[in-house]
């Protein structure tokens, strides 16, 4: 989508240096850029390299006096104080996919299923009895929405989605392809008698509150009894393991193939690295950080906004540091 | 489904201490319970709680004498040895779905297939040529059973699920939504002359027992040659990986993210935690214990049936917790 | 598929000894051979195994003069340099799948899609706008393929996988059942004032090149605003995660589970073990082999053709063996 330098900084509330009639219809980097893109830079060095890209303009901060004079700046700025984040809105406005929305003729969609305006449900979807789905939604192709699901507005589930029955999603929710949200937990009891395992019941619920987003090939299990929650803004990567009955926090960040047990208590704002694996009823209180692939025991609580943990099990990094280079200079010494 | 505590303690083989007429519709959590609901104690100090919630009735164990008596007891108790399974079970008794069993319109189902009494198949599921599926059991939409695979009776394969042709599969087995079962394993030989790879025959077949259950996701590859085998009982959790030739014993217990490299035998009993890995060829006997995120080395036997191994490569647990504690101490030192 | 020794001989070529009429129909064990299969062996002293075993012909180097002498040989046997090799090739060609190459009437294919001649198309598939796929592909049942990706030729893309819009795919590709490729990548802005993450762009494409494989359940993220490049040849298994912006070089091996953050670059010929888990902008350098379950950090640049990495964070495995070693002497001295 076209836009004018004028119409962006209006939208993304930026001042503008520079010709206010030239014409954006992407965002890019300064490799692939071309005289339609608009590039950022967020480090004042990389301005002229911006400058010397094909693009059309440059998002940037204000930088030290002078430098936007027109002598010097051969491209219109969007000056922003955080340039990357102007970026990203940027590109949310130029990039809005286009194409019309309607429910295709092979999705089938219960008759008992409410769904909202302008939703789009793609080729061969599965939507069941007495789904919700909310204004502006897009399912995709191949997807299967289970009975009693309720899904927000402005969601995008993407194809060959699996979302089992009851789970209840907000508002702006992404889900990418092939992940699946409100399986069954992993719970058994073993019969004393016979050695053999019977399931425990795995009836609780999925909620997942607005603005989460989930990677591909994800899975979520529903809560044993009672349920499993996604605050609002967590951001889940590929092939991440969620276990019934976790609480995640506002705004967590769970990088791919991290792995929580059952119970796990994810507080608001932790950063969790690629491959960690968190054992059941452990608890990450607020703001702490998890280096990628570490591992924390079962009802162990890691404490410390801001601190970062690293390591099986895991310990503050400067103290697990420290062993790792006891360990590199005793193995040399001890040869 | 309303059941009187009458019908349930005769079909769990329970003593009822009570009104045999009270009914319970589900089971629930202690914080959940409804007036409908069965709750139940492991642990005899939670039987207040038990009783304090707003639950129907509770499963507990036979408690010191005197405890049930008319005046201490405020709802009917089912007395088990159990209660844990007595509860699980209960759960089956009470939540069983009801639903119609059809076959959606939309679900192709090859002529050639062999569908057995009262099977459910979902909306734009695919059931390929000769496949034998048994009674009472559902497939859920949009899965995919690909040639010549036979499905036992009182099966249930989730959404999305995919299963390659050939595999066979016994009764009562779970197959959650996404899982693979039978894709080719990852094997190549390289062409000494051009330095490039060709795929080993992957012909084999994936032969899976009554009663296995097996998590969303999780992907069990088919034998190269010959064949991989899930025996009876196993349970199998999310994003689990399984590779070729793999044999895998009765009753094992695998959490999460855990990986099996081709040719390794799990022996009966077994249990392993989450994100562990298993190289090629190695050998877990019977009734071991991994801790998650251990790591087992090609070619390896791991014996002990109750010891618990942890670490990489992995070690009894007492063995290396000791080699942790030298070097947080020694660390600690030798600043 | 039935063929004379003659004729594998000739297109594999190798030398026969024995019998030229002989027919095999298929590649085999020796414990599954039947007097149709073709076995072959590695290690001259399995061949008295391969002649003992029901198999109507053996694969085999030429071992010392005089040892395929009639008198001692039992089969015919063919002649290779790398009898693996050779039975690998014999498979594609007994093994070939017969079956009509349809597209399925209940598959939905864009009337703007470009589809190459004896293309097959399974059931429930779906093929979006201006979609190519070129001659011989396979296209599995319930697979979703978005608007303007391309596939080349003789590719197999398995039931139920998910190609996201734009990604483009060389010949010969072959990706099993769930794999999702072109997903949107794990980046995020966080907004300083409120603290909430904003998706930064991921409008990038994902270049498949020739001969790639790719397992069950894989996921690959398409560039963030460039591309993310698998090379010809590369061999990826089943749960592999491959973040934004990476280049993975030819022939690379990536065993199962395996994930690489954000534009990690893998240089042609590395061998990647399973569970290997790499911080973003990473790189390994050409020919290097990284154990299982190892960590590299972000940034980091690991080179040696040939050498062997291990361990969090991953080093060279003699130097890791060290520390492994001397950690466990130490604990045991230090009780």
């Amino acid at each position: 989508m076209n836009r004018t330098l004028r119409d962006l900084a209006e939208r993304l509330g930026c001042h503008l240096f520079g010709d206010p009639n030239v014409c954006v219809s992407t965002v890019s980097s300064f490799q692939s850029a071309t005289k339609e893109s608009l590039v950022f830079v967020e480090d004042p060095e990389h301005l002229g390299a911006a400058l010397a890209s094909a693009a059309a303009a440059v998002i940037a901060k204000e930088f030290p006096s002078g430098q936007y004079s027109l002598g010097k700046c051969s491209k219109p700025i969007l000056i922003s104080a955080q340039p990357r984040l102007t970026f990203a809105r940027a590109a949310r406005l130029l990039c809005e996919p286009a194409g019309e929305r309607v429910i295709h003729s092979t999705a089938i969609v219960h008759a008992s299923a409410i769904i909202g305006k302008n939703v789009a449900i793609g080729a061969q979807a599965v939507v069941g009895e007495r789904v919700r789905i909310g204004d502006e939604t897009t399912v995709g192709a191949g997807a299967v929405i289970d009975d009693d699901a309720a899904i927000g507005a402005h969601c995008r589930i993407d194809a060959n989605v699996t979302i089992y029955e009851g789970t209840r999603m907000g508002d702006r929710v992404v889900v990418q392809a092939g992940a699946v949200l409100g399986s069954e937990g992993f719970g058994y009891v073993r019969d004393a008698a016979t050695g053999r395992y019977e399931q425990s019941p795995q009836i609780g619920r999925l909620i997942i509150e607005d603005d989460v987003e989930i990677g591909a090939n994800a899975t979520i299990d529903r809560g044993a009894l009672d349920e499993t929650r996604i605050k609002r803004g967590a951001k889940i990567d590929n092939l991440v393991h969620i276990g019934h009955n976790c609480q995640i926090g506002e705004n967590v960040v769970i990088a791919a193939q991290t792995g929580l047990s059952g119970s796990v208590t994810i507080e608001d704002n932790v950063i969790m690295g690629g491959q960690v694996g968190i054992g059941d009823h452990a608890r990450v209180e607020s703001g702490a950080m998890l280096g990628g692939q570490c591992g924390i025991l079962p009802k162990k609580v890691l404490r410390g906004s801001g601190v970062v943990f690293w390591g099986t099990p895991a310990k503050p990094v400067k103290e697990y540091l420290k062993e790792l280079a006891f360990l590199s200079r005793s193995a040399k010494k001890n040869r």
